[in-house]
């Protein structure tokens, strides 16, 4: 029995080397060098070439070393059996520490003190908002935005949350679907993105959604903080938004393309925040105990946390 | 009866109002206009001249509208009555806003990302520990401390206090006076500086102290967060530490003289993060209305929260 290794640009020695330690009754093997198809149980993926799957008749699953699978569905044969995300401690507590960090940044106008201390000016004659005066709202509203959302409001923050389905999480307000969307848009200062990238999400952040965003908010302007995926946001949209005063900055770890264009204007734009997609880097050796463990309870007859539910693509 | 305002550099008419709103039954004077000294049996000061709180025979309490109350003890003549420091759950809040922000920041590399987005260049090659990794140290455990503790733990980080006298705080060790000072800093990645001024703290972020923090941490080198006041830093120091490597970067709210002067070298040093002095600028009126709530509870013969032990100054 088998592992296959689909991990396209990975390393693929340290990755075997790895799953050989934690899985050491199974094969290690990887894309792009001879094994035996037959002897496939499982294939650990991403950004995998199309129809590199197929043809594997014992596969029983297919595990995404990260919170998205929409790299797995770009293969349109994708092969029919079980779906797993990594739900991982480690990558979820990096995801909050971005969130809450850029939530602060823009609370307390960091950029604006940033670019006082380039000009050795000391401003003062302002009066910055507690984080109790704003709004954050949390656009998805899974395992990472309810994460997310406990710290914010730990650290002061009027944090609520929306989800495609709705749902009931204690202390905070979750608006559903397309029919609360306008309601949840215009009470909040600060939208952090967290959404997968679905055929319903894709461009999602244009400027149709953003303008939605409250306009009588203690921060002047609403920021947007894009930590899901690059595919959720239109940055022609972005950028007209910044320029005509709609959004009053933008904090960014994903971009339509990556790594971002070095001829980009967001750049060098003063009021956003260009992270290199490292929001929740997560931890190579939690990646790897928490898929080998997904593994050995599918070997064992469970059923795993993390199945992704495939007529939603997430 | 009277409430005297010894509001140095302070728009003294905005004050003024919000007073008499909150005390009605009291006549609001302020130094430099004519007043009965015998009516004074309050004195709001901050940064007074020294002196001018000196013969009021009827005096009963001298309250401070911030946490600190070094400008208070600059006066060798301040009379012999109670002091009241604000203990205002906004400031804490906003205080704990800063420490947070700072911590995160400089767990997560923000200053090399930001340079990063200067060059247009999408650096990964790093690995980021998380906050569990990062030991954070909080120099001075009092409520400012303690909240700031608090949040950060709820973030992730490995938190400890230090405080002159020691403490039992529920879920941190405190370590406790000049013998454990080497220990805490021992295991201290970014030291947090919330202490008060006084004779015995005065440019106690010194070489000495900074050379003590952990060297083997996750961070690479420690990081200085200074929220407290400017006299506990010696700037000469820190800019060495900084230039041998002692310290990896530094996040100032408070500087040895104030405004800092625009030839300060601390502007432009790319690892240091310059702020105002605006880690808790409070929200004036709920300044205005804790300090009416001391007034009213000392009136009634109650002891408000907040007073100073003058044999520590604070």
């Amino acid at each position: 029995m088998s592992v296959l290794l689909a991990l396209h640009d990975w390393p693929i020695e340290i990755w075997r080397e790895r799953f050989a330690a934690l899985l050491p009754d199974m094969d290690i093997v990887a894309l792009g060098e001879p094994f035996d198809r037959r002897s496939v149980h499982y294939a650990v993926a991403w950004g995998h070439p199309p129809r590199s799957l197929s043809g594997l008749p014992n596969l029983a699953a297919i595990l995404s070393p990260g919170a998205g699978v929409d790299h797995l569905f770009r293969d349109p044969d994708l092969p029919a059996v079980p779906v797993f995300r990594i739900i991982d401690t480690d990558l979820t507590t990096r995801m909050s520490e971005y969130v809450v960090l850029h939530c602060l940044l823009h609370l307390r106008g960091l950029l604006r003190d940033q670019a006082n201390q380039r000009l050795h000016r000391w401003e003062t004659d302002y009066l910055q908002p507690a984080a109790g005066d704003v709004r954050v709202g949390l656009l998805g509203f899974g395992v990472l935005g309810q994460d997310a959302a406990r710290k914010l409001a730990a650290v002061g923050f009027d944090v609520a949350g929306w989800s495609y389905g709705g749902k009931e999480v204690e202390g905070f307000r979750v608006y559903a679907g397309a029919a609360q969307l306008p309601a949840f848009l215009a009470r909040t200062d600060i939208l952090v993105s967290l959404l997968p990238l679905t055929d319903e999400t894709r461009g999602i952040l244009n400027r149709k959604l953003l303008s939605g965003l409250a306009r009588d908010g203690r921060l002047g302007r609403p920021a947007l903080i894009n930590a899901g995926r690059g595919g959720l946001q239109n940055e022609a949209d972005i950028l007209e938004l910044l320029g005509d005063g709609t959004l009053g900055a933008a904090s960014l770890d994903v971009f339509e393309t990556e790594p971002l264009p070095v001829d980009s204007p967001l750049w060098d734009h003063p009021s956003v925040v260009i992270t290199p997609h490292n929001a929740a880097v997560s931890n190579p050796d939690a990646i790897a105990r928490r898929i080998a463990d997904q593994i050995i309870a599918i070997e064992a007859g469970e059923v795993p946390e993390g199945l992704v539910d495939r007529s939603r693509g997430y």
